[in-house]
């Protein structure tokens, strides 16, 4: 039923990432998006749960990528190397989109109740994270550290790559974060 | 109006922590906690706007706590030393209460609306820290990387306080992690 649409998804996110820009997240309709991206009401609902999980679908591929890239690091790698790998593959994924990255963030800034979304979905990639850890053997407390040190630095730089006027690529802010981690806890 | 009751607010939040546990959060309601407390509706709400905000009234003074402990500081500490200094007072403070504290958890872990909030509330104590941090002079790369490794330190012990079957305080395990950090960022 219902012929394939190349990219359905895609145009889906963004039409709503647009509208949500023009008339706010609030006002706008799940018939509107699917209207703006020439398809049917029918089709969004095959993709997205609502219009706030267009905002949010992106999570799940980061965190295979993100589990992905910490277990196949060599196994004579160091946690926080490990986990470092994994995290700069999500910044180079984001990297190729930049300006629906900025206009995401824009829209859940603006909205207690996504950014409290927000935080639910980043708490879940360091958990993720810090299972595949264990998973290489590394203890739970060391593991745990891990995950939240590598989800510091994600948040510090993603923080920095949304909102700052540079163009620096988001894997090299994260690798910077890294860095001045280590200084730091080097006290 | 209304005579004045000794540690109101300290009963109202025994009592509320008492009927979660027993009947359940959403089963729960404002007259039940006052009464279960000897106290009023009207007491109740001079404390709490609702029954959510027994479990998070405490976060305010947990911020003061952490912001005047880092400015507090000598001047001459490195970031990371200001940090820890603050987060062990938090963890000193709560160590206080652990019998209320994994009340408050089982009921917090339980419902994912109390859990979002939770996290809101963690990342706001992350926010003023680092801006304690700045305010110290420290730059504002630092001063962030600095707040969330304090924050990672501070949720992984309080974690394994919480959840863990040993006797270790918890200003204990915040050191521990603190000092895991460092090895492990160390590589």
């Amino acid at each position: 039923m219902g012929r394939w649409v190349p990219d359905a998804r895609g145009r889906l996110e963004r039409a709503a990432l647009e509208l949500y820009a023009e008339r706010g997240f609030e006002r706008t309709t799940v018939a509107e998006i699917a209207a703006r991206a020439g398809l049917t009401e029918r089709t969004f609902f095959r993709h997205f749960a609502d219009k706030r999980e267009v905002l949010f679908g992106g999570t799940e591929p980061l965190k295979d990528l993100l589990v992905r890239t910490a277990a196949e690091t060599p196994a004579s790698a160091a946690p926080i190397t490990a986990t470092s790998a994994a995290v700069e593959a999500v910044g180079r994924l984001l990297e190729e989109r930049r300006a629906a990255a900025r206009q995401r963030q824009a829209v859940i800034d603006a909205h207690p109740e996504l950014r409290e979304r927000e935080l639910i979905k980043l708490a879940a990639l360091g958990d993720a994270l810090a299972g595949a850890l264990r998973d290489r053997g590394v203890p739970g407390l060391a593991a745990a550290l891990a995950a939240e040190a590598g989800l510091a630095a994600f948040r510090v730089a993603y923080d920095r790559w949304i909102h700052g006027p540079d163009e620096e690529p988001l894997a090299a802010g994260i690798r910077e974060a890294f860095a001045e981690l280590r200084t730091i806890t080097a006290g």
